[in-house]
C-alpha cells in the first residue's frame, strides 16, 4: 500500500475532526461565488441565501426530529456548549444556581462550569465510575432544590461510552419537574450525532449540542438545540440572526454544508452499524489476538459505533503515536484539543485507572469511509511498533526480569 | 446588457457582504478535503493544519501593522466586537466601570454595550453630528476616572466616515494613560481593513475588530486583534485554543482563506485609491446630475472611497431597493442586520436628518470587482424608477403642487 500523499495516509482520528464529504464540498461551493449574499439583505442575493439557510436548518432539525425554530446555528459545538450553560444559567439566574455536571465532560463544558464556579454558582461533578458511565442514582443524589441545569454529555469523546441521558430525562421530568418548573437537561451529542439515531424528544433534553465538523461537514459550523419554550440569554449580541438568539452575519456555505452533511448522515446512519461497528469490533480483536498487556477502555456495550480506546501497557501513547504517524496512520492519545499539552487524559483519569495504563492509552476513531484494507494496514504495522517501543521501555524490562524470576522459581 | 443569473446581475452591496475572491476559493479548497485535521492534532494531519494557520495568522497580521501572537481568530466581527467589549470589561472590572462610545456604532457594540449596563456599567453614547464624525472635543469631556474602554468604528457601514482613531488614540496616550495605566481603546475597524491602508501602531489602538467575508474572504471568519500586554476574559471557554483566549475547533479552511484575502487586500489596497472611489465618485457625480432632491450623507471628505449614501427624498428606500433588485442591482437601505426589521436607520437618525431623508436613503457598497459598465447600467435605469416611485408618492405630489403654486404666484 502506498502512503506518500494525503489521499493514501490513513484517517483513525474521526473523533478530532473529520474529511469533508465530496457531496457537502459541492452543496456549498457555489455559496462562496454565486448565491454569496447575505442572508439578512432584502434583495434576491439575500433572499437566496435565506431560502439555503431555511432549507438546512430543516435538514439539521430532521436529523434529531427537532423542530425548525429550535435549531441555532453557531460556529461549532463549543460555542453550542457555551451558550447551553452560560444562556440558562443567565436567563433563568433567579430560578436555582446549581448545576449538576460529570467528571468526564468536554473542556468546553468542564471549563464553562468552573468559569460559573467563580461566579458563585455551585457544580457537582458526577463521577463516572470505570466502565465510563454515569449513574441515574448518583443524578438522583446530587439533586437539591437548586438545581437549575443537569448538563451531561451523551457520548464521551475519548472512550464512547453513551450516558443513560434518557432515563435521566425522564426522572428529571416525572420526578422533579411536577415541583420545580425551571430545571433543564442539557447534552453535549458532539461525538454522537449522525453515528447513533437520535431524536430530541424521545430522548426527552431540552437542550442539545452539535458539531458539524464531527460529521463530513467543515468546521466552524455547528448548532445548538433548543426546545420550543426554554428561553436562553444570547451570549453574542448584535443583529437580530437567529431569532435574537445568536448575533452575527449567517455562515451561509458553512451552513449549507450542514444541512447536506445531515442529510446524508440521516440517510447513511445504518452504515454505522453494518459497516463501521464491525470494523471497529474487528480492530479491537485483532488488536487482542496480537498484542499482549491491554487495557480495553470503557464499557463495552453502551458505546459509539466507532470508537476503540485501548491502552497499551509499557508504552508511551504520544511516542506511539508518532511512531503510527511515520507510518502514515494518524491516530489520538486522547482529545485534540487537550492535545499539546502534557496534561493526562482527564477522561481516563475519572475512569480511576492506573497513570501507567492512561499514559499509554490510544483512541481509533473511525468514519464510514474507513476500510477494511486501512484496518488491515494497522493491524500489520502496529505490533512492531509496540514492541519496538517496548524494547526501550525501562518499566517492561522491570517487568520482563519479574516475569523471568517467577518462571526460574516455579 | 444580461441579467438573467447571478453572474450578470450586479452587486452594489459589499459592504453587506462579499463574493469570495476566487484565488481564495482556490486556496482554502484542499482544507476541505485532504488536509482537513484539527490544528490541535499530534500527527501530521494536525501539523498541517497548524502550519497553514501559522501561514494565514502572518498573513493577517502583515495587513494590519500587528504582530504574530497579536492575531486572534473567531467567527466574525461580531464576536471581535463582543470578546473586545466583553472581554476587556471582565478582565479589569476592577479598574473602572464606564465605556464611551458613539450613537451610531454597529449593533455588534451598540447591543454588546447595553447589555452591560444592565449589569452596572455607565456608557456615554457620544453625538456624531450631522456629517456622522465623532469630536475629539467631546470624547475629552466624556472622560472620567472611571473610564476603561473607548470603543469607537473606525469606518461607520452606513455611510462610511472615517472616525479620528488615531486624534483619540494619541489623547488617551498622552494625557490619560500618564494617569491611569488601564485605559483601553477600541475600534471597530470591519468596514475599512482591505479599503484603506491601516496600520494597528500608529492607529495607536489596544484592540481592532476584522470581519473576513467584508475582504472577499468566507463568512464565519475573523479577528480581533489585540495588543501585546493587553489582557482578555475569554468569552468562549472550553480548549487551550488561541492562547486560552478564544476556544473551539479552529476553522483552517476559513482562516486560510481569511490569510489569502488579507494578503490580496494589502496588494490590492491601492485599487481603491486608483479605482473604486473614482467610480463611487462617477456614480454620485452622476445621480447628483440625473436626478433632482438629493441628500448625500455623510462627510465627503473622511470617508471610505467605495460607499456612497444617499437619499432621494420623496420616496421609500425599500420601494426603491425593489424595484432594482428588479433591474438587477443590488443595494441596501443600510445596514444588513437591521434589514427585515421596520425600524429606521440609528445612523441616519444619529446624524439628525429629517424623517423623509432617512426614509429615502440608499447604499451603494463597492469592491474592487464593480465595474464602470456596472455604474453605467445603474445610471440607466435609476432615474426612471426614483421618478416612477415618485409620482405615486402622496408627498412628492404635495410638493409639486406646491411648487406649481408658488411659480403661478411668481
Amino acid at each position: 500500500m502506498e502512503l506518500l500523499n494525503n489521499k493514501k495516509r490513513i484517517y483513525f482520528d474521526n473523533s478530532a475532526t473529520t474529511a469533508v464529504a465530496s457531496e457537502v464540498v459541492e452543496a456549498m461551493g457555489p455559496y462562496f461565488t454565486d448565491f454569496f449574499g447575505n442572508a439578512s439583505s432584502v434583495h434576491s442575493f439575500g433572499q437566496q441565501a435565506k431560502a439555503a439557510m431555511d432549507k438546512a436548518r430543516r435538514q439539521v432539525a430532521a436529523l434529531i426530529g427537532a423542530e425548525f425554530n429550535e435549531i441555532v446555528f453557531l460556529s461549532g459545538g463549543t460555542e453550542a456548549n457555551n451558550l447551553a450553560i452560560r444562556g440558562i444559567t443567565q436567563a433563568y439566574q433567579d430560578k436555582g444556581r446549581h448545576i449538576i455536571t460529570s467528571q468526564f465532560e468536554h473542556p468546553a463544558v468542564l471549563n464553562t462550569c468552573a468559569s460559573l464556579e467563580k461566579q458563585g454558582w455551585q457544580v457537582t461533578y458526577l463521577p463516572v465510575y470505570e466502565n465510563g458511565i454515569v449513574r441515574l442514582e448518583d443524578v438522583k443524589a446530587a439533586m437539591t432544590d437548586q438545581t437549575l441545569l443537569v448538563t451531561l454529555m451523551h457520548a464521551n469523546n475519548e472512550i464512547g461510552t453513551i450516558q443513560p441521558i434518557a432515563e435521566i430525562a425522564k426522572f428529571i421530568k416525572e420526578d422533579i419537574r411536577p415541583k420545580r418548573k425551571n430545571i433543564f437537561l442539557h447534552t453535549d451529542a458532539v461525538q454522537t450525532v449522525g453515528k447513533v439515531s437520535l431524536d430530541v424528544k424521545s430522548l426527552g433534553v431540552d437542550m442539545l449540542s452539535i458539531s458539524a465538523h464531527k460529521l463530513h461537514a467543515p468546521k466552524g459550523i455547528g448548532a445548538l438545540y433548543i426546545r420550543k419554550g426554554v428561553r436562553i440569554a444570547s451570549q453574542q449580541t448584535g443583529g437580530h440572526q437567529e431569532r435574537d438568539r445568536r448575533a452575527g452575519t449567517e455562515n451561509i456555505p458553512a451552513i449549507v454544508a450542514f444541512g447536506c452533511a445531515a442529510e446524508l448522515a440521516r440517510k447513511n446512519i445504518d452504515t454505522y452499524t453494518r459497516q463501521v461497528e464491525p470494523l471497529r469490533d474487528y480492530l479491537e480483536q485483532q488488536i487482542a489476538k496480537n498484542i499482549p498487556d491491554l487495557v480495553f477502555n470503557g464499557d463495552h456495550n453502551y458505546r459509539l459505533p466507532n470508537i476503540a480506546n485501548i491502552s497499551f501497557k509499557y508504552v508511551d501513547g504520544e511516542a506511539l503515536l508518532i511512531a503510527l504517524d511515520l507510518k502514515g496512520v494518524a491516530v489520538s492519545t486522547g482529545a485534540a484539543c487537550a492535545s499539546g499539552s502534557t496534561e493526562q487524559s482527564h477522561v481516563l483519569v475519572a475512569l480511576g485507572l492506573e497513570k501507567d495504563v492512561v499514559r499509554g492509552s490510544l483512541r481509533f476513531s473511525l468514519s464510514r469511509y474507513n476500510t477494511r484494507e486501512e484496518v488491515d494496514y494497522l493491524l500489520e504495522v502496529l505490533p512492531a511498533v509496540v514492541e519496538k517501543l517496548r524494547r526501550i521501555s525501562p518499566l517492561y524490562q522491570e517487568r520482563l526480569k519479574q516475569e523471568s524470576l517467577k518462571s526460574q522459581i516455579a
